[in-house]
C-alpha cells in the first residue's frame, strides 16, 4: 500500500544550529472495522495489515476464535472521499451462524451487570469470555532466549529504524524464533495485527508461544494475549497492577523490564526454567 | 486515595541470578465516564485525578469549553461491588441548556458524512468543533526554555521514580514553568487530566503555554492539545503523520524527539526563537 510512512520536510535545532532535513514519519490512518456491514469500531492506525488488525480485534473482543468463523474481510469500495476508496473501511462478514458483536461490546471487559465497575470485574469478564486458558500450557522458558528477544524484535523493525515512531509486537517461538512481526502508532493494534495473523493462519490457540511488545504491559494487552491462547507476554517496559493481576489469574506468564539479561517476572514464573534444569520460584 | 501504585512481590532475574523482591506497579482501573447520568466512555486509568479526567475528556470531545458549562463532577455511590463504592464511575452534569454529546460521539473527530472515513475528515472535523484558534496565538519559544522541560517533567514525576511504568504530561508556561503536571497509564488519560485541571480552574483556553509529553505524539493528543487552545506540544518521541498534518492545519507549535538540546519541529517552526532574537524558518 505505500503508506506505513510518509516523508515531511522538518526544522531541526541541535545545540542551537538549525537544519532543514527531510524525515520520515510513521503513518496514522482511521481504520472502521465493520462486522456483517454494520460500523463497530474506529480506530487510529498505521496503514497495513488491516485485515490481521480487524480479525485480531474480533478474536480479542471474543467474537472469534478460529478462521472458519469468518466467511470474509474486504475493503468498503463505497466507503470513498472524493470518490477515491480511502481504504480505511474493514468488513468482516462472519460465517453462518456466528453471532455478530453485542453492540454493548465495548464494555464487555470492564464492566458486569451484576456487579460495579472495578478491576475485579475485569478479571471476571476475561475468564468468562475465553475460549481457551492458557494456565495448562506446559511451555517452558528459558531466561537466556528470552534475553535476546528484544533485539531480534529490533532487528525485524525496519520500519522502526526509519521512524522511531512504531510499537511492535512479535510472536515468538519458545525457542526464539520470530513467527510474525507488526507495527502500528497504537501497541494494541499492533497485537491485533499479530493475533489476527495467526487466526488467519488457522494458529490459534497459540499455544507455546511468547508474546513480546516493544513498551509496557497494560491490562488490554494482556487480555489479548489470553483470548489468542498466548501463554507468556514479554515487555520492554513496566507492566500495570491490573496486567500482573490478570495474568496471575489466567495462568498467564507475564515479565517486564526485559532488558539484556535482567527482567522482572510479576505471574507465572514456574514457566522460567535456567539452562541447569531448575525451575525458578513460582 | 492511596490507589495510584499497588506493591507486588515478583521474581527477578539478573545474569540468571534469582532473587524475590517487592515491587511498586502503577494501578490501572476502569472508569466510567457518565453525562448527565448516561453512560459515555469507559476508559482504563490510573486512579486519581478523576474528576480532572471527566473533564477534560469532555473539552477534547467538544462538549464543554468553560467550567461554567459543568454544574456539578460526583462519583457515583450506587456503583458498587460488593456494597463497596468502586470509585471508578463518575458522572458529569451539564449546566442548564449545555447539550449533552452525541451518542455518535466516539465517531465524531474521525469521519464525517459527507465523505469518507481519511486523515482529512479527521483534520475537518477538528476544524469545526474547536472551540478557538490557536493558529493566532503569539507566544514564542525558546529552544534553550524547551530543552529543559523534559527534565522538569521527570523530576517531578515522584510517581514515576517508583514504577517506571506512567506516561506523564506537563503544561508549561512559555518561559519553562511547570503548571501542572499529572500521570496515567494511557497517555491521552495524562493529558485529558491536565485539560480537565485547567477547565476547572477556569484557565481555558490555555494560551501562551506548552504541553510536554513523555512519549509519542499521535493526532489524539494533537486534538486534545487544539481543542484545550494550547499552541504548542513538545514530545519525546516522534510524532506519526497525521499528527504533524493536524498541527500544521491548525497551526499548533508541533516538537518531536525533544533530548537534550536537540529536537524536531515538525509544524509551527516561526514560534521558536532563540536567544539573539532571529525567528526560525516557518
Amino acid at each position: 500500500m505505500g503508506r506505513v510512512t510518509s516523508r515531511r520536510r522538518l526544522v531541526r535545532i541541535v545545540d542551537g544550529v538549525v537544519s532543514e532535513p527531510i524525515d520520515t514519519l510513521a503513518a496514522e490512518e482511521p481504520l472502521e472495522i465493520r462486522v456483517n456491514g454494520r460500523s463497530l469500531v474506529v480506530t487510529m492506525r498505521t496503514p497495513g495489515a488491516d485485515f490481521d488488525l480487524a480479525a485480531g480485534f474480533l478474536v480479542s473482543e471474543g467474537v472469534v476464535r478460529t478462521d472458519r468463523e469468518i466467511a470474509g474481510i474486504r475493503y468498503c469500495a463505497g466507503a470513498t472521499a472524493d470518490g477515491v476508496n480511502t481504504y480505511n473501511v474493514v468488513d468482516v462478514v462472519l460465517a453462518v451462524g456466528v453471532a455478530p458483536p453485542d453492540p454493548s461490546l465495548e464494555r464487555n471487559f470492564y464492566t458486569t451487570s451484576s456487579c460495579g465497575l472495578c478491576g475485579k470485574a475485569s478479571l471476571d469478564a476475561v475468564r468468562t469470555v475465553a475460549a481457551w486458558s492458557v494456565r495448562d500450557d506446559p511451555v517452558r522458558l528459558d531466561p537466556e532466549v528470552l534475553s535476546g528477544l528484544p533485539d531480534t524484535l529490533r532487528t525485524a523493525q525496519r520500519v522502526f529504524d526509519r521512524t522511531g515512531g512504531l510499537h511492535a509486537a512479535g510472536l515468538f517461538s519458545a525457542d526464539g524464533r520470530l513467527h510474525c512481526l507488526r507495527e502500528d502508532v497504537g501497541r494494541h493494534n499492533a497485537v491485533d495485527k499479530v493475533v489476527g495473523w495467526a487466526l488467519r493462519q488457522g494458529r490459534l490457540p497459540l499455544r507455546d508461544t511468547v508474546l513480546m511488545v516493544s513498551g509496557r504491559a497494560s491490562f488490554e494487552l494482556v487480555q489479548k494475549a489470553v483470548m489468542a491462547g498466548i501463554p507468556a507476554l514479554a515487555a520492554v517496559s513496566a507492566p500495570s497492577s491490573l496486567a500482573a493481576d490478570l495474568a496471575e489469574d489466567a495462568g498467564l506468564t507475564l515479565i517486564g523490564f526485559l532488558r539484556g539479561s535482567s527482567m522482572n517476572v510479576y505471574a507465572g514464573a514456574h514457566r522460567l526454567v535456567q539452562r541447569t534444569g531448575s525451575e525458578l520460584p513460582a
